[in-house]
């Protein structure tokens, strides 16, 4: 039996931009009422100076640790790194977690009700950025009553949340650690999330995006989507740790199209678990503002520069998604700005995912970097 | 108007293996008859032996260089090497260039007629492996009257070819040029087929395989399955180059899922044309049937021993499909093997598809190497 969860959590929704005020996003459009869906864990200090943002990469959520009963035995998506005496110590800090804007885990998303129609979006959805996502979180801290951040952490799409907020909001930020991001999609990135969303288009059930109240949903096209997906967040060292060209049977090569290979098997597993949790749409909307994240439409050269915010940029050596000089750019940047800027790259053989697996390194050089900005008085 | 083409070529057909004498595959399956599709360009000589075999990649085909017609602006896929005067010298050498088993352009594939049924094979047809290519242009050396090969030489899934053609049949090839391959595929590149595969089986106009006789093929799994297939082509920073972060129209984002960068364009393109002249269910095979090939199972670690074929092992710095980090272990069990092995590792930002492209390194190393060969007495 697994032990009981001692980290209990409450998932909680916040709404607002209804109209007449909706919320009008980078391409022009209006949306709202938008509601976010988000957790928390420890408590605001007095002084209201503790608390931590944690954004989440493409597929997360607000779950970001703790469970949601006692007996739950699958913690929040980096239960590793956030609660009490971790490197994100829920027993100092005030950690807050959000849902993305166009997500599918309780903030609006394509998969919403559009209040125009009664309907979900779909389609209908407008496209959104990182910007908007990180002007959601900024409501949601105003409602909150938080007007200064001790620090927002996030990996990958995650990193770029948190260097939007850092270009958008430099004096609410004290400190900030993108982890295992970039300034900016590569050409070979925006390729894989294409050739992602084309399988997800090409599947039929997809419908133009109004499945919803279908019979069916586009399973295998998002599936296949979050295949390619998978491959990129591993590296070809870990697939070769982990699978090689282990078969799956213990005979010989079967001979079939089934899945003989213990790392075909290994990835329809994936994509089919993930068709369970997650929206198409969603998919959809998410890897486009990745795609269009790009760090100079929100901080030029010297778009920092003013900006007092400590940064702990984090990159591992076989992350070929965000590779590490993509990290080693986005600090030159930032140095550029005068701004004080630790950088570490972890040896790592666990590809683009290594911020979420277990890492001592990560663990201490999250903590202390934490520990020093909370220190100095925030 | 183009340059009218001087080098004429003609297709060919050679059928064998017809029942009671089928072919006895790997897997252990019958399958006959079999035809090959096969073009040669130059003479064979008086002592038969000038003979070198080109082997081509995954969607190959026999069409290696020179024009079916004289107006035929369209030249075969590797016209850059192979030609009078060329590194290939059709002047001096006689080059034969088949379709594989199990391809789509003219030799026994699953879109071929089953004798049993009077249909088409689709997933009646058996696995076949790079081995069982090999098999199907022996028996064409055979029915040529060509006892003895000059040369092999193949790039990729060619590649796995020679290297077989070394391992089965070492007193048959005087000399061996295997490009950007691979002894055995890594997970990574497992994983990648076997994405693509699921692509193209995720299409409900596959039919598991029986589409030939309706109205649809599987066009929208193929196009997802080649744009994956395009990406390991290419390189991070040959993308990088050619497209960047390019908008394909010359105003800003544009705001939904249509085509905006130029690299999205460019697969889509890639995926569309792909799909007008490959078959899906050959897709499926030629994947698997790389997936397979382990050159132990042919080679054991001293299965070159007694064979006294010179290689001249060519790998690409770029290339991260079969990094060239695989190449070097192929040479190391070449030369334990006592073997004349050259080893050059070209710089090359190209990835993958470098050694399609014109390379004049690629062109002097393929010229002096066979020229080198040549003077030897073949």
């Amino acid at each position: 039996m697994p032990e009981a969860c001692a980290n209990l959590v409450v998932k909680r929704f916040f709404t607002f931009a209804g109209p007449p005020h909706e919320l009008i996003l980078e391409s022009g459009e209006r949306l709202g009422p938008v509601t976010v869906a988000y957790e928390t864990i420890g408590a605001l200090s007095p002084k209201r100076d503790n608390a931590v943002l944690v954004v989440h990469a493409l597929t997360g959520d607000s779950h970001v640790a703790g469970c949601y009963t006692a007996e739950d035995s699958r913690p929040g998506w980096w239960d590793i790194m956030v609660g009490p005496g971790k490197a994100i110590d829920t027993g100092r800090y005030f950690v807050i977690c959000a849902n993305v804007l166009g997500g599918c885990m309780g903030s609006t998303g394509p998969s919403s009700l559009n209040p125009a129609t009664g309907r979900p979006y779909g389609l209908d959805f407008p496209l959104v950025t990182i910007g908007d996502m990180v002007t959601v979180q900024k409501a949601l801290l105003d409602h909150l009553g938080i007007s200064r951040l001790l620090a927002v952490v996030g990996g990958s799409v995650g990193g770029m949340q948190v260097l939007t907020w850092c270009a958008r909001y430099p004096e609410m930020v004290r400190a900030a650690i993108p982890l295992a991001t970039t300034p900016r999609h590569s050409a070979q990135a925006i390729a894989f999330n294409e050739v992602a969303r084309q399988a997800i288009m090409a599947d039929p059930h997809w419908r133009g995006g109004h499945y919803y109240e279908a019979g069916a949903k586009p399973d295998l096209g998002l599936a296949v989507a979050r295949m390619i997906g998978h491959i990129t967040y591993l590296s070809n060292e870990s697939m070769r740790r982990k699978f090689g060209r282990q078969l799956k049977s213990r005979d010989a090569l079967s001979f079939h199209f089934d899945a003989g290979f213990e790392v075909e098997s290994y990835l329809r597993y994936q994509g089919n678990k993930f068709v369970e949790r997650f929206d198409a749409n969603s998919f959809l909307y998410l890897t486009k503002a990745a795609d269009y994240f790009d760090l100079d439409d929100y901080a030029s050269d010297d778009g920092f520069e003013g900006a007092e915010t400590s940064f702990l940029v984090v990159a591992f050596t076989s992350d070929w998604l965000y590779p590490t000089e993509q990290s080693r750019t986005l600090v030159r940047q930032l140095k550029r700005s005068g701004l004080d800027v630790s950088f570490c790259e972890i040896e790592s053989d666990w590809g683009h995912d290594a911020f979420l697996l277990p890492s001592e390194r990560l663990h201490n050089l999250v903590a202390a970097f934490l520990d020093r900005i909370h220190r100095e008085g925030g």
